[in-house]
């Protein structure tokens, strides 16, 4: 067994850096902030995958592949976005034993080499929208990293699209948007709030940035999925056109939409404790384990037997795996399989067999059921979407109840340092005004929601005239 | 439509960038090597990495991913496998707007950063096997490049592996070698010959590789995937050690193996034409094609429904599209169905519907068949699986026609100049023998057979004693 985890009252820190290297979902590599993302992390990261990608096709995307090198020169025509890129590129300037004649930047994001392509392939109105999707790594050269929530490498999703109207593109970007939104409650188990981001804290290069924002459970807020409506900034600078019915030439409104592998951490400080990561049952890439209890070699046989002939039973139904290992008692195995994040543990020893069942144990908070031997193809699936129903809800409490009304900015300092967690404010929107707050108090406005939030009230900190409320936090 | 496709007799490169182009698959990018897979080529792509993924899983193996940098020094530590690798690396010297003070190379391959990880995770007999799998990007700085076959940046899967025994490393590679030629076989209907590589065609750093071999339309053999034996040479500068059960530490025994996107030029190559791509059923992105043929109005109502029936039918059970569009003719579908490879074309005219049937085409051979309404849900799936296999006997044909038996060294080149293809040829064994031929003829030894080549002989070029015959072919 690995060594203890520390925990999380002690140091929120080390404890999600034991969970995530002692349950081997990642480690440390040789090169400086960039991680190695072991099977049982990259199980999960595939997972997520696999559900996105079928509700990116569902609403029409393609995935293609574009390279993972972009000329320098691209970067700098679009000046917001050269501006916001720029202190993060990491750059190939010898290629081949020789010094290359343009430096060549490792992408940070693909719209410059994509849109070079777009204005290349969309000629007419009848090539609109253009819908792709690319699952790619990305560089971008952190200083201060943390085990998939910031590393200098990462992988991840970047949707980039091309309409014909202004209304086209919103409407996309908040399809997408609705998509990470509905994946992150009902896959990840992991309630956001959803919204626009300031001015001051949207994408290098749009024209708005809308993002869903979770709860992690010291009370920090994470970003954990961004949809940006581009306007015609890039299609302007890339000179991405299209031909309408009419004959005229025209700009192209883009979009461009992402998560990362910074999701997979999202997902251990929601629900992980201080015996492990724990799996909502829908990404557990196991999602029951078996392990059998016995003493004599007579009892092994019979048992041995029954757990066999559930694995078989539950295999097409589940992710199922029996631990029929000698080597270690079954205590060890539940501290193992519970330092992994299974979500659901049948155990099954002399008496239970005599009782001609399994005794079910949650992972989330190790509630036991029976399950009858005869009836578990059955029970173990209703069981899982309970725990993810469950895992859900229990998230939900913690978002409500660390998502705190506050008025006045003394209060406002005091709830960030005593509990943490969003506070629901009035902001005139006055871009000194939010950097001030932030300067003082490290938090940042994650989102303005997108409607329910309009009334007349009073700036936080300067007291000017507020007509809506916003989500304040401290972020990863 | 596009432009014409160069016919294969005039230029058979410029007939395959046209088709490769053409078709959608791929376009250049403004970065010099590296490609654009378009939607088309990356769906057959993906194709492929469902089924290889799923044969890897079946044997054992688990995905992870490692870093895209590899410390510079790393490299260094294995004599051959730098030297193998040093003229194609592309090289990061500047991170976060600093010059680094080692610099950091793109991975080429990842034997080194994978194998310093392994020597931290391995400690006893107890983690072996320990058989890891990457899906990932890598870099070779290529000065002549081809869309698919040669690029600077390519995808593929790289597979890692340590055990405890030499002859666990022997098995799990040549079970790796059955994997790659039964895919290429059954899911490309790609045939291919199957051998080790002489000590000078060897991957660096490897005790011995194996490979599959095809044959392209042209007559040159292309090389689609090898599997090596790394002995322990990388185990001992990298410290990958285990104690035995009896406790004694033993350096690991490891293998690397590895397919990539050259594969789906091998594709276009095995089976594309001058109309265009033309894709196996089993890794066709789009199965069927059902085109509408009407005149007037109300045939349009009527044939659309049975269509519309059809494709509802078909979903069920194939890739299948109904192109209903109404701006362009049925011949302008056609040719566009046939140029991006969709193996099997369902017609529906007047005569058609009266009939009762659909008119199916065969991309292989334009072969028509009746099918009959009712029928259509049955007769697809069947009339699928007889195009896979038929093109399969096709290219099998196209093989063993082109290889040839070879006794003296005149044959031999004019043969290569002639017909090209593959050569059995007897070969002494020594290595100037085999550069002199490369030097002479540009033809390399493809593979040596591992059964069924024993016989004694005289070699074809210095006439020395042979003891089997070996394969050669110029290759891409």
């Amino acid at each position: 067994m690995a060594k203890a985890i520390t925990p999380r009252q002690e140091d929120y820190s080390r404890w999600y850096t034991d969970v995530v290297t002692q349950s081997h979902m990642a480690d440390y590599s040789p090169v400086k902030g960039c991680m190695v993302i072991r099977p049982l992390g990259y199980a999960v990261w595939e997972a997520m995958q696999r559900e996105l990608d079928a509700r990116f096709r569902a609403t029409g995307h393609q995935n293609a592949y574009f390279p993972l090198f972009i000329p320098e020169s691209f970067l700098h025509r679009e000046a917001a976005h050269v501006e916001g890129f720029a202190p993060e590129l990491a750059v190939v300037t010898h290629g081949g034993g020789k010094k290359l004649e343009e430096p060549l930047v490792v992408r940070p994001t693909s719209e410059t080499i994509i849109y070079e392509m777009y204005s290349k392939w969309i000629r007419s109105y009848r090539d609109l929208p253009l819908l792709i999707n690319q699952w790619a790594n990305v560089v971008r050269w952190e200083m201060r990293t943390r085990l998939f929530l910031r590393t200098t490498e990462f992988l991840w999703q970047e949707g980039h699209t091309a309409h014909a109207t202004e209304a086209e593109a919103e409407e996309e970007v908040l399809k997408i948007l609705e998509i990470y939104r509905s994946f992150a409650e009902e896959w990840m188990a992991m309630p956001v709030y959803t919204g626009r981001k300031t001015e001051s804290e949207k994408f290098a290069g749009a024209l708005r940035t809308y993002s869903i924002e979770a709860l992690m459970q010291d009370g920090r807020a994470l970003q954990a999925g961004t949809s940006h409506n581009l306007g015609q900034n890039f299609s302007k600078v890339f000179d991405v056109k299209y031909q309408t019915a009419a004959g005229d030439w025209e700009h192209c409104w883009q979009t461009s939409w992402g998560v990362s592998t910074r999701l997979v951490g999202a997902l251990v400080m929601s629900h992980a404790d201080d015996n492990g990561v724990s799996f909502p049952p829908r990404l557990a890439p196991t999602q029951v384990v078996i392990v059998p209890i016995w003493k004599s070699d007579d009892q092994k046989a019979r048992i041995a037997e029954a757990v066999k002939r559930a694995e078989a039973e539950l295999a097409p139904v589940c992710r199922v795996r029996a631990d029929l290992r000698d080597e270690m008692s079954p205590g060890w195995k539940f501290n193992e399989w519970e330092l992994k994040g299974v979500p659901l543990r049948l155990e099954i020893g002399p008496r239970d067999l005599d009782a001609g069942q399994f005794t079910a144990v949650r992972r989330l908070d190790r509630r036991k059921s029976a399950v009858p031997l005869a009836d578990v193809a059955r029970a173990v699936p209703a069981l899982l979407a309970e725990i993810q129903s469950d895992m859900l809800e229990a998230r939900r409490t913690a978002l409500r109840d660390s998502t705190h009304d506050v008025r006045d900015y003394a209060s406002f300092k005091k709830g960030l340092d005593e509990t943490g967690g969003f506070f629901r404010a009035h902001f005139c929107g006055d871009r000194d005004c939010e950097a001030s707050i932030k300067d003082e108090t490290k938090a940042t406005i994650r989102c303005v929601p997108l409607s329910g939030n309009q009334e007349e009230g009073q700036c936080l900190r300067c007291n000017g005239a507020s007509h809506q409320w916003v989500y304040f936090a401290r972020a990863y």
